[in-house]
């Protein structure tokens, strides 16, 4: 039998989705103005952390995305372009597929 | 002429990139020591918003999401299911694909 893959979203889809939905008040917000709603997100997402609502988890780890797509879109920022060239070809400190950084080092 | 397509990464593509590069040392370090670095990493993204070198707003892009994504991986998040869900269907405020919540209203 074939399996449905599970459901997936690159990061353009999910750039231009927000920029649909929201660049017009993004623009008007301006950066920091998105920033602060940024940190709100962040701060639901400690608390969920700390909470045993998986649902609750997965949506405010959803909104800090859906911010940091925000100001990367006022900001001018390819996130795609960003993560694959920083995390396409391995981890950043040592260069391997699978970390060998000392563990108290970044990342 | 054809037109290469930019290069894109989807949200389960990366998760399992960070997964492969950083599992064993993200699961030792947990979650409360995982959301420290995330959180230097969004006090670095904070401070090259603010700076002119889009290079490095790039990077600190891409270094908040490896963070985000590391946290998921250990509190067993798939962020593409928890994107889809929550804005795969227009702006969750209003419903609509371009957003007619107020200004003033979340998100």
């Amino acid at each position: 039998m074939e399996t449905t893959p599970p459901p997936d979203i690159s990061f353009a889809d999910l750039q231009a989705k927000i920029r649909t939905m929201y660049f017009d008040k993004d623009v008007a917000r301006g950066v920091d103005g998105t920033f602060m709603w940024f940190m709100e997100e962040v701060g639901e997402l400690a608390s969920a952390l700390r909470g045993t609502d998986k649902e609750n988890l997965a949506e405010e780890f959803a909104d800090v995305i859906a911010w940091l797509a925000t100001i990367a879109n006022v900001a001018g920022v390819d996130l795609s372009a960003a993560l694959i060239a920083k995390y396409g070809h391995g981890c950043p400190g040592c260069g391997r597929l699978a970390c060998t950084c000392p563990a108290e080092e970044k990342p």
